[in-house]
């Protein structure tokens, strides 16, 4: 008896684009989706291994829905089915023989109903069964090749020959030229025929067998040979795994010819197949081979792979030393935030989270916290704005200062700076160093440039920022700041901390086209009827730092308050940024009858108070509104009106006339009203009077 | 006219102990107290400047009380009195003429009631009027010797001459030896006597004063020769400052001798009194010299030194930069806390926290921002204990951790040991690389040994500290810890963050020799009555791990969610420290109604809650109690009992054994009765279920 075949088992390759690619797809686009996915693999014609075998690889381009994208003119395209579990207990407990059996039907389904004979890719389908560790960048994953496993038996009939030792010159070179002229994806599968004028003809699947069941019908052969094709990646004297399939049809659709006739098969191998290999086989005798035909599909499928251990069981890929440090940590950054897409808030605007550009005025305490929350959320631009270095009692509390850093006593905006980029290298991070000129903090002759300087690239940034924090050391300090974000109208988020006391504000926006009295009566007012941090004094600032003890000067605070209140000035702003009205969301006041459905006061993420006020002492917060004031000493219609008309000199007269504020606003008149006593009262009905929970 | 007298002025040099030691006092104990100070001020008689003038030296020993304990033998001592302003402004608005006429009052009063005779050191007293920049190390400082502006002038009898010229050589040898041996108080001034018998002897002021009036009197000398001697720190040809005080002491106390002789001075000078001069001076004469004594102190006073550019004016002295900046951060890390206990808690107690040892166990998000907010506080003992490695996602969230930790794969636990040295390089931090055992995390036999090694590192860990953080990523990771300190009676605070809202969580106290059931009744229960994290669960803990999506094991959270829970969970063990009652402390439940004079509820920085729960949904916060739960799976009796009995082998029935915690616990006996809805309603009743509050 007869040599019997065996076939020689398949290796897959992925490349590390592959899983960067999946790890994007995954985050994005298919979340907790554990259902399979339809993917290409390809036999590359032009990088076989050493030994002219060829693995199948997958790559970025694997994923491409429109296969018409993929280069493939010098490739083998085979059509796989993906699965990533969620979790490693998933991908564990998952039985690969059944796995193979359910996931692997689509074979026997495209050779029972034919589809595969116009389609031979679809017989050279593979599976990948995955589990990805997302956030070490680790891969375990298993590829079969799946095909019945009760294969009717073939022997050889004759040794392998060579093509060129089967075919004379002419019809080697027919072979090859058309071999590498079929599409990538029939390059898997076709018939040779030999015409009788001795013609090389290269036909589809369909074409062969029809050829030889109309044959057999007939009894009269079309051609004088036939051979059928397939691509072989496999280098040994065995056909390589790919034929099983081409059996299986071939059994399937011409039974009487597979079990009777000698079959010649072409396993095209080599580049451009010149080192292909042609195979004579024939069937063992059954008694009833329809009976066997039959139960062809009856058994289980298998192809399962071994791993580089050459083991049966999954391969584990470790990319997180090989990928690009500064990339990896750029995906790694938005891992957690594109988490929270997938179940928790599938609507988040990531996008516009990234491409705030957020201005601290303020980089001490306040300033590295709310920095650190602005990294967590993964913005790209983050400005810091400070005048002082690092000192040593620095260190311990604000966040993004190192011993060395007051050692070479940095500046705290360029030592800020670094400190981000040292945290995400590719973030846009810059350090302004810059004194904000202060009502009640005299400029003198000597300083009148540099105040011009440092009000020019104030307006510059507030003008190129979109949300600007108020994070600084002072009262008058929040003050330009405050009239530079009415005048530009952009976000503005105020901090400030006592020894046990917080507040957390938004101020509100400024329509000056219609500068009309806020209704104080409305529960939750708009946006745009909001105060600013200034709106309910009835002095302008002053200069406070002036004959203060160094116990006033330092904010002296409990320190897990800084922590407090820049986690939550931040999260205002994400709330109000993931708002369908934005900065114009409705304050929330008290916390009881929220309804999920009034989504003029619940956002995305939900509710966006006004001002937040916390203390440490009975771990209480209040959620309180200050309206809007028409004679605020920092964004009322005149003050803005006046910055607009004359800049640098009403900035100036602001610094250095006492009182100029309360005239210009109107206070001072207000002040002078017979029924003031009445009109506080309704301003204190509206707000509470928040200057215990400013500096001490 | 002979040559009229002058006086060659004083310079005094501040070296930087003195400051530190000053800041040290001002921060510690005079705190915003400006009252003048008692000082002392030396003449060094080892190291004079090459000109042999010598500088009155304040260093870290002019603050002694006591001034017994200085070393004083080579020195001579002057008393001074100091006034550090708290502001600068305070500081340029006083008035220098004001400032040395009313503090100089001293010396007038010394002369006028005689006590300088006796006390000579009075006479040589100096003024510092200073102000500190506590947070800049920068020192703003004016000097002055008061003495009278209008002395009655004194011009030169004849030339100074050497001791040599003047004395023979076996006085001058008893002049040098006698200075030597003077007290360094009265180093200052004395009398040198020639005797009749030509003796040379050495006697205070009051005998050299009490000698001259005896011999007017008399009409006859008890000496042959009278001197009056003084220390001269100055090196010109003239007599240095010193002397002016001297004379005003003659003019009040012998005014005939004054206006009527040649009087003979001794300026003492080199380190030896080697280098002495001898001054010959005789007053104008004066028709009523009585009303020249009269009017003797109605003048100013004066005496301000000169600073460094010859001007009248303070010194400034920057030490930043010159002292050695670990020591310089290590105070200055504890000077925004002193600053505290000027004004706004003077009782809290500073080395409570300092010393406190804290286990930290995760050093995750959560883990990290708990760090920073110890450090703010002071804290010197850290140890940290993770059992994996920096990621890339993580630096964005994790406080302590940088791009180069994720891309060396760094250890968290030794990452954040690095990272708390940079910031504070004299704090005694560790990392420990730990796997805590867990219920359902079955440990296999190749797990054995290492599992037995994590309990012993980890009990010993527990017993050497005083508070345990529960930081840990999953509930059951929590479980052993909470045993142990349950066992071992440790401080445990808990923290535990959703996706927008957290917990945090004081556990009660564990007082095994009464173990009888809390009153459910109590309205603020105290410590020993307060449940732990475990106890109102109905099932004991297990594997939350398998089978869990990334979005699930990594917690998915608001960015600023952590920093607010961290800052919350050490505040609420630091009020708890400061409580007169300690982790007893009664806790907080209704924000209404807290009077500050119920000291079992209300501490020193106020109250403590057992559960404090927020969401930043809506703002709002919660603080709610669990009774301590006596078949608790982690803290009840039965589980300690057993723990304290089998140890190891405990711990691995609890990872092994389904239901094992709940069956020795009780809890599977209270599941199984038939009042079991009124039980939980029972429960229900008095906390809220907080499933919801932790991962998601």
């Amino acid at each position: 008896m007869s040599k019997f075949v065996k076939f020689s088992k398949l290796r897959s390759a992925t490349d590390s684009t592959f899983w960067a690619k999946f790890v994007e797809l995954k985050i994005d686009k298919f979340k907790l989706d554990e259902k399979s996915i339809s993917i290409w693999g390809s036999y590359g014609l032009q990088s076989l291994n050493e030994d002219n075998s060829n693995p199948l690889t997958l790559d970025f381009t694997s994923f491409n829905e429109d296969v018409e994208t993929v280069d493939n003119s010098l490739s083998v395209l085979c059509c796989g089915r993906m699965i990533n579990t969620n979790t490693f207990e998933a991908f564990r407990q998952i039985n690969p023989e059944k796995f193979i059996d359910s996931m692997g039907k689509d074979v026997i389904n495209s050779i029972q109903d034919g589809t595969a004979l116009q389609s031979p890719w679809k017989l050279s389908l593979f599976l990948v069964l995955a589990y990805s560790d997302l956030k070490k960048y680790k891969f375990y994953y298993w590829v079969a090749h799946p095909t019945p496993l009760r294969l009717p038996e073939m022997y050889y009939e004759e040794s392998p020959k060579s093509i060129n030792e089967e075919f004379r010159a002419k019809h080697v070179e027919d072979l090859c030229q058309g071999f590498l002229q079929l599409d990538s994806r029939t390059k898997n599968y076709f018939t040779v025929l030999l015409s009788e004028g001795d013609k090389m003809i290269i036909v589809d699947l369909a074409t062969g067998v029809k050829a030889i069941n109309t044959s057999n019908e007939k009894q009269s052969q079309e051609y004088n040979e036939i051979y059928f094709a397939f691509y072989d990646p496999c280098a040994t004297s065995n056909p390589g795994w790919p034929l099983r399939n081409l059996l299986c049809l071939l059994c399937w659709h011409c039974p009487t010819y597979y079990f009777s006739k000698v079959i010649k098969f072409i396993s095209i191998r080599g580049n451009k197949a010149q080192k292909s290999l042609v195979f004579a086989f024939r069937s063992r005798h059954y008694e009833n081979y329809k009976n066997e035909r039959d139960s062809l599909f009856l058994s289980n499928l298998v192809g399962w792979e071994s791993n580089l251990n050459d083991k049966l069981g999954p391969t584990i890929v470790n990319l997180s030393d090989t990928m690009d440090p500064a990339k990896l940590s750029d995906r790694a950054v938005n891992l957690n935030l594109k988490l929270m897409k997938w179940r928790l808030v599938p609507h988040l605007d990531l996008e516009k989270i990234y491409n705030l550009k957020c201005l601290l005025l303020g980089a001490g305490t306040l300033g590295c916290a709310v920095a650190r929350v602005l990294l967590g959320w993964g913005v790209n631009n983050i400005t810091f704005v400070d005048n002082s270095n690092v000192s040593h009692s620095n260190t311990v509390r604000q966040s993004l200062y190192s011993h060395q850093d007051a050692v070479k006593h940095k500046y705290k905006a360029y030592a800020a700076k670094d400190a981000v980029l040292n945290i995400r290298p590719s973030i846009n991070a810059e350090g302004v160093v810059l004194h904000i000129p202060m009502p009640g903090h005299v400029v003198g002759e000597s300083m009148l440039e540099s105040t011009k300087k440092s009000l020019e690239k104030l307006e510059e940034l507030v003008e190129n920022s979109d949300v600007v924090f108020l994070l600084l050391d002072s009262r008058e300090a929040r003050w330009l700041p405050t009239v530079l974000c009415a005048a530009k109208n952009k976000i503005a988020i105020n901090a400030a901390l006592g020894f046990d006391s917080y507040t957390v504000q938004r101020h509100g926006t400024r329509n000056f086209t219609n500068p009309i009295s806020p209704d104080l009566e409305v529960r939750n007012p708009r946006g745009v009827d909001l105060g600013c941090y200034f709106c309910n004094d009835v002095t302008q600032p002053g200069n406070s730092q002036t004959d203060r003890t160094v116990d006033q000067q330092c904010t002296v605070s409990r320190p897990g308050l800084s922590q407090i209140a820049a986690g939550l000035a931040v999260e205002l702003l994400i709330t109000l940024l993931q708002h369908p009205l934005g900065i114009e969301a409705e304050a929330l006041v008290r916390r009881d009858n929220i309804s999920p459905s009034d989504t003029d006061l619940v956002g995305l993420l939900g509710c966006v108070p006004h001002t937040i006020r916390g203390s440490l002492w009975n771990y209480d917060t209040h959620l309180t509104i200050t309206h809007r004031f028409t004679s605020c000493t920092a964004c009322s219609v005149p003050i803005v009106a006046e910055y607009k008309n004359r800049g640098l000199s009403f900035v100036l007269d602001a610094c250095n006339m006492p009182n100029y504020l309360e005239k210009l606003s109107g206070l001072e008149q207000i002040l002078k009203r017979p029924d003031l006593d009445e009109l506080c009262y309704a301003l204190d009905n509206t707000s509470d009077d928040d200057e215990d929970d400013k500096k001490i």
